[in-house]
């Protein structure tokens, strides 16, 4: 198998659907559509989306039934990175290579932007929650990944905590679980709650790990990337001294946490009947990504 | 009929359900709990709950069918206040003659605070579309109410133009009809969606005007109202230039447009079938407040 391919199949899906919705955007005023359109347009890797057409398929859930969900987690997923941005949170200029929201639309646009994106997602899931009760749980699991026993209680933490003189695990832990796992968890879940539960647990737990995973990479590349591949500030996290896994294992023991944690994804996915390639090669690419 | 009694029993009955609510939350960190609660519990007059409530007695709605969305309504509303006060957007320090989220919480905390409680909201909304069709059509009434279409659209619109030498008519409505209008009407069509939508087109006419009718009784409290009656700045909005309808028809006029609007609502209550005299004395009462 093909991974680059396959990844661009499921990633060429998403992005057909999600510049249709783009294009059926005509709120008022102007400024509000275009600064909507203008970070989903940003791109990125789109990993929630491709990790839910993947999962679907591992468990034979029909493509269909999940592009609007994949589209309101990552209106999701955006409307937070818009937020997280804001001077008053991480305070990032760039997002993606280019700048972001509220540098080109302000901070207020920047602030009614996310907000606008949350409820669209919730608009677009509530009109799901009309097919069925499998489509009224699936809406449910994401929103509450989505809140404050959630991504939200996990940027609360990282805020709250980014002043810290001494850091701790379990702290780091939290924020890893809710900030980047929860809304991990979702997109895989999704597909196993449509078909009536199928490894449900077993994908739950993969969805965790692969979050921890994904941001224990994330401080790596924030020590060894470059702004070039990853479009953001480089640095940044260590330097203002916040909590990462770089700061409280050093470089060598968070590669050495990734890698066991790698593999623990990889034993779940084998778990599961169907056809793991896609997903344990997913593993991989999160592991050794440059960006 | 006691229209303050009868307020009374609407409000308490509202408030045990959310402070209910309150005392279940336990979300971490503590500064996230602790600020979705002080919004919460700065009160106000709840009129958005008294009216679904009061509207599901005129059509014969159980109460415990509605007491959900109310919180929900309510709990939007809120997230709204909180980042509508931030400094990059209306920049107020009171609210309710309290300060604001912000000036608690700080700005990055309040924007999580606003976000916590839409999710939230939404997260209420979920559960609620498990019993059935009508529940998730009066959800997604309410999801399309305040996204972008609605009250975001609204409030981009007051933001975009507050800087305007030359202030029109269309704007000021545009901006009444959806940063006020539609979240008032929510909660007054809501009933009527749940029991199968009696007399929904009357009671979507009602709230569009009761909202607008909102809306100018606040602009002419700007000017005639006092700090302590309303718990926020007065005069503010003249000053910074913002539409108001004092601004373009001046206080007489937007008294005379009160009054007009005033007897529109009532004339559409007297077409519903039902006892409508709560209703009609809560017009009265948003003409003729203080606070």
């Amino acid at each position: 198998m093909d991974f680059n391919e396959k990844y661009s199949g499921y990633l060429n899906e998403f992005n057909r659907a999600l510049n249709s919705f783009c294009e059926n955007l005509n709120c008022k005023p102007e400024i509000l559509c275009e600064s909507l359109k203008y970070s989903l347009a940003l791109g990125g890797k789109r990993i929630r989306p491709v990790l839910m057409l993947a999962v679907g398929d591992l468990l034979g859930v029909d493509r269909s039934k999940l592009i609007n969900f994949a589209l309101a987690v990552e209106l999701i997923h955006t409307y937070s990175l818009i937020h997280d941005d804001l001077p008053s949170m991480d305070d990032d200029d760039y997002r993606r290579g280019k700048a972001s929201n509220h540098k080109v639309f302000g901070e207020g646009n920047a602030i009614l932007a996310g907000d606008g994106l949350m409820n669209t997602a919730y608009s677009i899931l509530f009109k799901e929650c009309r097919k069925g009760a499998e489509y009224v749980s699936a809406s449910e699991f994401i929103c509450d990944c989505a809140g404050i026993y959630g991504m939200i209680a996990g940027q609360s933490a990282d805020l709250l905590h980014e002043n810290d003189s001494i850091h701790n695990e379990n702290t780091l832990n939290f924020i890893y679980e809710n900030k980047t796992g929860k809304l991990i968890t979702a997109p895989v879940v999704v597909p196993s709650i449509i078909c009536g539960g199928r490894c449900f647990s077993e994908l739950k737990a993969f969805g965790r790990d692969l979050g921890y995973l994904f941001q224990v990479t994330d401080d790596i590349l924030d020590v060894e990337g470059s702004f070039d591949d990853l479009g953001k500030s480089i640095g940044k996290d260590l330097k203002e001294g916040k909590y990462t896994s770089v700061e409280l294992y050093g470089l060598d023991g968070s590669k050495l946490r990734a890698d066991v944690v790698a593999e623990r994804c990889k034993t779940i996915l084998e778990g599961i009947d169907g056809d793991r390639e896609f997903l344990i090669m997913f593993v991989n690419y999160v592991r050794n990504r440059k960006k």
